[in-house]
């Protein structure tokens, strides 16, 4: 167990202080948060995708124990926050997330009976959305739409300064909307998922179809599909690896229709970019922004912003689940 | 003119009527609306695509006036309520329509020119959503999306109870998400809009191809395409004409497909069928349903309700529209 910082807490003494946790299809991140946003303590761990719902609440429990240790006399939790992919914040549940083997679990009570605090969660996307929102780049934007470019393809939308949650609490799974038909086999279950081409995993596959189809020489070509990581083909790609560039550009190019669509359907003031994928930078989000202008509305060209997100990689959804449970501390509606 | 009805108009007395117009790409609807949503007064004329806009709206105004020469002494008309394909609700303009060769006109003003009356304009398909919330089949839906399969490919969205309307009053334009980058030519410039295939002008164009593609006698074979109409495509396909049947079919699993998408992007409860393609009924909802179920998100399967419009065709815009200047009149917040 690996908890970093700690530096600030003695200062924070009497302050009231939430965890917020972004479980990832590949990481988990934890972090206590003061009530300026400030991250005091955090700590990342493997989610180990086979492993039971129950194990994984242990070990993040056995997490937030040890930050408990770690605070400073009087400083208190308050509550927990929990940003996942596949959560439905209006039932307090993850439902069958296509990266891990779950099926639908009541999080918040499993959580509970490690914690006799007040537990939230809210879709992973719509956490980073209020961190971004609160202290980041999408500060005192209205309508926006967030997507989070992790393992799979995740989204937050903001709709007149509100999160949009749907009938169900589904809303934003621009991910499993069909790109091909014909196309890739996704997690779930289904085929042309976006989230199989614009994703970290999309990433990877799409390294494996151009070094079935060409010919050319890359490091790529010594590395197995399990060892592959989207930081490794970006690396490569600020290299000048020309295998590398071009799997980039394809993926930047599908992120950029999806966002010239998302632009016809929402009509936002700007699309945020989050997640792994989007430490690649321009390689990605230069192809993007091109294919956005290429199949962008007349109105919407040049118009509408595709900005990254300016909070440290990871920070946005802990921050913004932080913020989710002080809501329901302080009783504003939970997003 | 043809100015229909009239025979509840002597009972309508001292009430206070509004005007509801939908101006569609190919017939524009007007009609006298009481406060009980009943139409006292209809008429219907061709739109003319290559007409100006000031000579559209003195056409319009012409039929206005002649609805007020029929209406009962003591009965006045409030207001005008107008909906229209790339209305733009925020500013009071229509925007660069794709079906009519209008730029950019703000038509609150000219149509102000012949009435010293409030003018109100949206979306046609948020009139037709507003219309369908208050008198017709999503009545107490509060997240539901209206299709409206006419010329072109429209959508009014309900978030919540609210209409959606985006940063610039542009959201909804699901007719101009890209279906096939390769694709059709749409008249919006770009090439593989979904409008090019889920609309009347899409299914004309789809039986060309398979005119083309196929050998099969049909009747179709005798119409050109300029005399080709869905009703006469949805006419033949219930005579059993095998080309109409599978025209419809395809443009049905477009329908379906995209349905399945706006679930996954919206999670509604509803997503409601509206506009003169529809009167295909089942030979274009049945595959609509079957390719909805094929792609849609296992969370929505059997469960987003694709519903078809209870209104008669062409009342719920023009209802909608009457319910919008009603609106603006008492001071709700206008859709």
């Amino acid at each position: 167990m690996n908890v970093v910082g700690g530096d600030g807490l003695m200062e924070s003494g009497a302050l009231d202080l939430v965890v917020g946790v972004d479980l990832g299809g590949t990481n988990t991140s934890v972090g206590v948060v003061d009530d300026s946003g400030k991250l005091l303590l955090q700590s990342k761990f493997p989610t180990r995708p086979r492993e039971s719902a129950a194990g994984f609440v242990a070990r993040l429990a056995a997490v937030i124990h040890e930050m408990t240790r770690r605070l400073a006399p009087g400083a208190t939790l308050r509550g927990i926050g929990i940003a996942s992919p596949a959560a439905n914040g209006l039932r307090g549940t993850i439902e069958s997330p296509a990266n891990l083997g779950w099926g639908t679990v009541n999080i918040i009570a499993m959580v509970r009976q490690h914690f006799s605090l007040p537990v939230a969660i809210t879709n992973d996307a719509n956490a980073a959305l209020l961190g971004e929102q609160m202290f980041g780049i999408a500060r005192g934007m209205k309508n926006v739409i967030m997507l989070t470019l992790g393992t799979g393809l995740g989204a937050g939308i903001a709709v007149d300064g509100k999160i949009l949650q749907g009938e169900n609490g589904a809303a934003g799974e621009f991910g499993h909307m069909t790109l091909d038909p014909q196309g890739r086999v996704c997690g779930c279950g289904r085929r042309g998922c976006v989230e199989t081409y614009v994703s970290a995993s999309g990433l990877r596959r799409t390294v494996l179809d151009l070094l079935a189809e060409r010919l050319d020489e890359s490091p790529l070509r010594s590395i197995s599909f399990n060892d592959l990581t989207a930081e490794t083909v970006s690396r490569l790609a600020k290299d000048g690896d020309a295998l590398a560039l071009e799997a980039l550009t394809i993926t930047g190019r599908h992120l950029g229709r999806l966002v010239a669509d998302l632009a016809a359907a929402f009509d936002p003031e700007a699309v945020v970019l989050y997640g792994g994928l989007v430490n690649a930078g321009e390689f990605l989000v230069g192809p993007a922004r091109q294919a956005f202008e290429q199949h962008a509305m007349k109105i919407h060209r040049g118009n509408v912003r595709m900005l990254v997100s300016s909070l440290n990689n990871g920070e946005a959804a802990v921050l913004g689940a932080g913020c989710l449970v002080r809501d329901l501390l302080t009783g504003v509606e939970a997003a």
